[in-house]
């Protein structure tokens, strides 16, 4: 689907007469030095993409891949343009899971061409937010370039923040009182972090060579911005390894944890055993069948045996208590 | 086994009138700007590699090695040619694992040979969708060069994508409230993971090689297309080292599950022999010999007893389930 | 808040007339070669800060930076300066934790602006102590950074020190013969080892930078000190790392102590149940109700019962006892 | 001991009328282009091999590593020539053992002195077969060289073979049913493939250097073959490097075999503890002293008793078959 | 305090009739090509190397570091000279323990100092053994930095070989049958393999430097010497790590050691218990008061009975001996 499609030039948009699916129209008119067209579209279908390759003469591997949607983000420099794909990525509450979408730009001197796959990075409201900084969309398609990639990355920045909190629950978790489980907790974290892992990493290389202002297509002067990105997707890179490491560590002292309360219940369970186990002993004793056994004589020796069952009983529980079996 | 051989001049075959064994008519015949010759053998006896190698002057090194068939994936030039060697994946579902067969390939100017071991992604297909695509295969060796290594790659995703399932089965089974015995299913897959690994990884620099245009015999006009191969084979490389990780945290995660079980059934154990206990103690009371024991000369004291036996096991019987020991 | 303004001239603060506030006559009275302007801010407000970034022209994406106050540490150049920032560090007696603020510096042919947040480093003190070096600080902002970068990573230092003081204890607590659970406590500690590296590791690169002196606005004659800087960050990492590999240990080693303790509890517990089972089993002889056991019309026989529970209970308590059981 | 020694020309030895030791005579008449002398020394006296170093003007250093004998492979280029140290690799098989030696060549532009120590990698046989190839050996020294380190490898490679069969065999045991006490196994094996890691992994580079062609006193010509020699170390490595991650991961899987054993001995055990208690509790229960205890005087009461016993403890055996406890 | 100082001409120690304390003198009569200074010192006084540094012209922050004595090894270059810092290693065998010293270099065209800190690799020995070796020492300071060096990496060597004999100790207690504490040890060995890694890894680089020939100062002649030097240092690096990982490993199969053990705890007492069980049971059998139990009224009944217990416990330690429990 064609979200919307626009011609500018100067840094405004130009309004025009054709529909946003007259891209033919859109393409011809950007004839001027600094007047380029921005198509952003959402899911397309084959023929629809199809329909914009032929009219920005897009490169068909580009195409291809940006049909099938599940690559890994990459810079490719073909001669008649770039093509860039990076991953999005947002946080589900509901699940405390993290979902990725993908985000195709195809670059071109005069064109931008932007191709989302799922819910992650709405662009639409990007571009309103962009069409009211003039100077900045001056610059042309590497503008959108930047404003896209911040925008994604900023997103990063946010699913890595509401990580960090998930692994500083599952750390309070780990170290309650309370008994928990929480090895598959981290180990779907450790899964989401693996995912993340793979949608930032390979972003760090297209950013550095954006960085250095060495790409066509891409202005120089656009170069401190993606340093600005480059800087953020390390710092998310970072961010989600320390994470990783932290949740390893975690689940070592999880199972530090059951070790020590296993040998908790252990303890205690055998302090109980010992308590049963002095109370069964005065019952065999004092069943024992002795001609000579003054005590069953005793017209309170019944009850004394209660007694004596009860006092060690008292004493072994206080004792077990003091020691820290109990 | 020769299974096929032909001469290809601006991007069809040409039919000739020789047999497929006749490769010195074929090569005498190649003689044309853009003709080149094809040969696929399938696991061949010494003496026929042998004669293809001394009709194309293949260098003996590089026929040895085909012949072997035990290589790492590798890119080897000679002045008189390439030759790449190509691990072939499959994944074989009735035993949950991944074999290895080989593709060895000659290419110089004017000719391929394709040198097949094991089972793994079938050559004279490719050949007959090739012959269908007379552009694609107008470029020459380079073309089945990328065809193959294309089809191999993507068999390398599809084996990704049946290890993936297995993890995530044994993910499912290690979470599982049943008790299950993964740490062998775990072991398998880690070392048919790095089977893979083996195969895959070192395909990469050859890939790369091909993509930056500046190998002899592989036309710089394919370099888009190896760009696009390479891409596949680090995105199976990042799949099965995320793979890797993830079977390690599970088997962490399933030595937790052990011990939480252990330590649920010693706690089950424990709840009953206290049930027993206090059965057993009461039977001791009541077996003392005292003179006086006012219960056993209560006409129903036997059933009392025996009451009372009931009732304190019912009654720990109810607190264990509260407390969650049973 | 801006704490300090001053215009140097060879090394000399200039008295001036105006408030520290007055930038702007600052800046223009500095046009001398060797004259420059530092201005030190503390966690400043933005108007502060773009009041102070319109008089000396900073770069926008570098103001940005300073205010929010979350960057790795890096060194950037844009073509009106260099923009650094360092994370500072220090340690908190009272939680055994480590803290982290940042220090921006904005460095031009003829100013320094130093923004500080957090409570670590301060910078003023730094300033006198600078004041008092006139050969020093002739040499320019060059100074000044070299100042400031030399006190954070001292601070570094003495911090590495306080942690490592921390695993000393960890270290004496795991092999205590007291039961001791340092689990949490090795994590907490492993986390903040995990943020000095954060902190640390980025600065090294922009210290090498300085110290191969071919930075703009840093002057070559600086190059020995910065490497003096650089190898204490390297030193920092080096003590950092192996800090971390150390606890991974220690924490093994408590998870070993812990296996050991359990294994002497189960034999201590098995001991005593074993004395308990032996007295039992002496009192359930007696008990059983033949006609013709003798010991039972001995007149002493009650008492020979009940020491023979008593001497093979002490038997067998010196047999486990001389076993190590006890 | 000087094994042999010869002087070649254009690949054929040239009988000579002098001994062995005569190496100042060999080493004269080697003058015409082509020609060169092959020493081959075997764990030589001190004197030995300096009279030789003295002929042929070694280097000091190395021979001082010659005979010593327990370097590094390395590569040392001198302006008199080139020394090359290899490790040799053989497998015991009684003691399941790898053990190490060491070969020293000393290559200049007319003569190959080999040093050989330990068991490992004889070479008069590589002497002989070379002698029957009159075309390789006329390339002069460096076919001694590819000769040499062409055999050593191919021993890595059946010591690897060796050792997979010795993992093999360490991951049946581990997933045996039998319980296996296996760390001991495993970890002498670990220590074998760290002893072959260290003697393969630095010969990599040597080899790589003779590969690209750039080594003086090593034709340009050799270079394919010695990359043919390259790949076989990297593919020994590669391998040494899976069995040690297959290693560790059998050896984790081997501490969850004993856990899950553990487990299941706990179970077997309380589930005989429990068929015992029942028993006695139906004994104490009937040994209870009520004067109203109808079954006392039933006439198989006794029996009755005994029956109930057995039955209780058939079932309980049962229930306790069906739901794996025993 | 200066232990020796001395003024050398074509490697030939010059007679002085000043005191060792007099090198301005010694630096005035250094003055021929060829002719220099060595100066040796012994954690000397801030005012003794003041004066050194004063004399020979040393660069201030490398006589900071020098009088502080805690830097990494390292090779700094000033325009006026070398400033190398090497950590000396000696293993104390009552403590089983490795200390660290230093020794600081500063090397120039016509003199060197040496600084040493601590106990390890005295060094006018070193002096005494050079001033033999005319030939050596006729190369300068080049020889007296190589000669140190040497020296220090030779007790690199000796230190790795103590430590190897300790890991083979820790090795043989904890496969010995005999239970065995060894986490405590395992870990202390470990800190030291650490404290060995930073002194020892830091030095590789600059005696690479060295053996390239194109540090100033050093002759290029040298270079083939400090290629000793560095392989010596990696050859201890690698004996380092290896060590290490084969601690891990033997930590991990001591864990399995202990695991193991408990298992064998358990099921020895789950032995004894069952065979106290039937004892008891038998005992509870005929405590049963049952009217008609004929063998009560048998007149060996009661001895019948303790037979019974007797044979049946023989009978059960029987079994269990035989399937290994007991």
């Amino acid at each position: 689907m064609i979200v919307d499609s626009a011609l500018y030039r100067g840094g405004v948009r130009v309004p025009v007469d054709c529909t946003k699916e007259d891209l033919a129209e859109l393409r011809d008119r950007a004839g001027g030095a600094g007047d380029f067209v921005w198509v952003g579209m959402h899911e397309p279908a084959e023929h629809e993409l199809n329909h914009v390759a032929e009219i920005f003469s897009l490169h068909p591997l580009a195409v291809e891949d940006a049909l099938k949607a599940h690559q890994r983000p990459k810079l490719e420099r073909y001669a008649e343009g770039l093509f860039l794909v990076v991953k999005t990525l947002w946080y589900v509450d509901e699940d405390d899971a993290v979902e990725t979408g993908e985000i195709n730009l195809f670059v071109g001197r005069n064109y931008v061409v932007s191709v989302r796959h799922g819910k992650g990075t709405e662009l639409h409201s990007a571009r309103l937010d962009l069409e009211k900084q003039t100077a900045v969309l001056g610059h042309g398609p590497s503008a959108v370039v930047y404003a896209i990639c911040d925008r994604v990355v900023d997103e990063y920045e946010s699913v890595a923040t509401a990580l960090e909190e998930d692994v500083d629950e599952v750390e309070a978790s780990v170290f309650s009182p309370i008994r928990t489980q929480d090895s598959q907790r981290i180990y779907i974290l450790k899964r989401e972090l693996a995912e993340v892992r793979r949608a930032v990493l390979p972003l760090r290389e297209p950013m550095k060579r954006f960085a250095t202002g060495s790409v066509p297509f891409v202005t120089q002067e656009a170069a401190p911005f993606f340093r600005d990105v480059t800087d953020h997707v390390i710092r998310v890179t970072e961010a989600i390894e320390t994470l990783d490491t932290l949740l390893s560590t975690a689940f070592d002292a999880h199972l530090a944890q059951i070790s020590v309360q296993q040998n908790e219940d252990m303890r205690k369970i055998s302090a109980w055993v010992a308590i049963a186990a002095v109370g069964t002993l005065v019952a065999g004793v004092y069943g024992m069948n002795f001609s000579n056994m003054p005590e069953l004589r005793w017209h309170y020796g019944y009850f004394y045996a209660l007694g004596l069952m009860l006092v060690s009983s008292v004493v072994l529980y206080r004792f077990f208590k003091k020691s820290g079996w109990l």
